[in-house]
């Protein structure tokens, strides 16, 4: 097992690239608070998200989709019933699924149903160090989706993670982790704001969602992801005066970053 | 059967003198991940937004609103019996209701209601060529909300859907069609950065029941709504960087424009 | 009973201060339309928003957050009950919870549950004039969220409100009055523009949610959280042309705003 190494940017220019040309269709199944900015974010990196919700639809849509996002944000017994569908439809169809394990730790309910999920064979799973340490079994308690502990505090929790479940797993925070078990990339570009601004998380676990559908290599898949996040963070942060205007401008970064901008690292 | 013609923007500054007099309140059920936009569009615009969900409400609610909007994005079972009582209580009491069949012809439960609420007479309905098509019997599938053909291909749809149920229907895109069946007007304003901020489909359809709301001549009303948001999207784009910055100049262009303008002909 | 007296600015300073250093946690059931923009503006003011939404999980959570609200706007039987719950467990683990009370006394089905909860000891009430003239049982009849009559109207409702139920009654408007029943705290700082947008009021009484944690003096908090609102829709007014730019000022304002500035009185 190797010591984390930063994420190359080539990396990020080629998955971003290939995320625009397959323009990938997002069945999201996420909690009520972030719905738009999760599409939004989607939207603005060149996905195409979609939220189907009912038992009717859940494993239809799963099962056509080009991957699938759980987030157990707010989640109440109809909702659980159309995520384990759609979970259980792609599976079946092929279609990697991701978990945001949002506040699993802190209360039974949505952490019992996240033990299910782990059997299921997620393809990435995307939490802060409290949700993934909850996850791998470290005894820790969170604060709602306020993470207690930093993000190197929780990679070991992480690769154990990874290694159980066959996922990889994405541990954020100012600097995030991604993980096989095996191999660990670090991309640094995390910011406070994101914290002042809801649903850059769980919008985040959307945009690893995104980037999982028809990746070769996975885990540079997430990372990028995690990077992409990151550095359309510290552009808006630069060009915004607090979190009402962060939110547009990160919006905005995420539509006009080129993979062509990244190659000649002007990041 | 006429060939569209673009609509006169001395349509539109006289029917939004009218909506903001009226200040219609509309009863908007809608699906999960729009109504902060849709309702802020309608406050931008001129209207009253009320999201009153309950099946225990849903009936006393619409019908002393001035207009209704069903939106199937989300449907499931409990919202749907609030749609269909919302429906029935607007006919009773002469209130205008509006369809917006969010990828109909891609899921059958939402396609069998959809064909449902065709019977019960829309005085409007706002979809995307896909949508269209799928409700006026084409054989078609869409991708979820986006739309997988152009709107000039499904005015046809659109033309045979209004005669069948005496709705107006609106086909947008970057052109749209409004047609009674037998008039068809044309708004040219559409720009493609629409379709990167979600809801703003959706937040159209919101418009269309407003200017529904005490009209003498429906086909000039949801014209002008549609209408109204492609030149305010027009001005958006002009003044924004990508979808984040789009979206809050949006709702100020809409907040901004006068009919006095339109009628200097200043767009 | 003495005359409303503007809140001095010093008041709002040692209270924001405290929301700061405390950071509370506050458990929001609050309506679909407005979720994301309360959770942005507690984020932005200093405090940690948390929305766990079923049966499952309400009243644990509850009794280990700082605060509780509860806003009806979008009330269904399955949140009812959560929402009952949550009551019930934040008043036996000595949990302050706020009411806001939307559109009632317009429909009946909320009315009631409102009803029942004004005899469940809230800490705080936070409605525009209909809505506190209907609690008090004063005969009236609102829009929807709208209200229908001016703050000081509702004066003395808000007052006999505070007397019955020992809650905080704030009532809002282009003037806020802030009453314990006894003595009343005015704050001028209202805006129309702030009606123009969304959430606005609902995302205010997250706010006072928020100050009620750990109060001392609960009618300063209250008032304080009502200032800061105004004082920060006045600075994002003068910054914003229309209600799009507003609202990402209103949030920038919450976040930059500091105790000392307000001190140094150049609010």
């Amino acid at each position: 097992m190797s010591e984390p190494v930063t994420l190359p940017v080539s990396i990020v220019a080629w998955e971003l690239k290939r995320l625009r040309k397959l323009n990938p269709l997002v069945h999201l199944l996420t909690n009520e608070v972030v719905q738009e900015i999760t599409a939004n974010v989607l939207l603005a990196a060149g996905a195409s998200p979609a939220m189907i919700v009912a038992e009717e639809e859940a494993s239809d849509f799963a099962a056509i989709a080009s991957a699938v996002l759980i987030n157990v944000g707010t989640l109440y017994p109809a909702r659980e019933t159309a995520m384990r569908q759609a979970v259980l439809a792609a599976n079946a169809a092929g279609v990697p699924w991701t978990l945001d394990p949002v506040a699993a730790g802190v209360l039974e309910y949505r952490s019992a149903f996240c033990r299910e999920l782990l059997e299921l064979q997620p393809a990435a799973i995307r939490g802060n160090p409290s949700e993934i340490r909850a996850l791998a079994g470290f005894s820790d308690a969170g604060r709602g989706v306020d993470s207690t502990s930093g993000s190197n505090e929780a990679l070991d929790a992480a690769q154990q993670l990874a290694r159980r479940t066959g996922a990889i797993v994405a541990v954020t925070g100012e600097i995030d982790y991604i993980t096989d078990g095996e191999q660990t990339w670090a991309t640094p570009w995390g910011h406070p704001i994101m914290t002042r601004v809801v649903g850059t998380g769980c919008a985040l676990s959307a945009l690893v969602a995104a980037f999982t559908a028809g990746a070769a290599k996975r885990l540079d898949a997430v990372a990028a992801a995690c990077a992409l996040a990151g550095i359309c963070g510290q552009r808006a942060q630069a060009a915004s005066k607090g979190p009402g205007s962060f939110k547009a401008a990160l919006l905005d970064a995420l539509y006009l970053l080129t993979p062509e901008e990244l190659l000649e690292e002007k990041i």
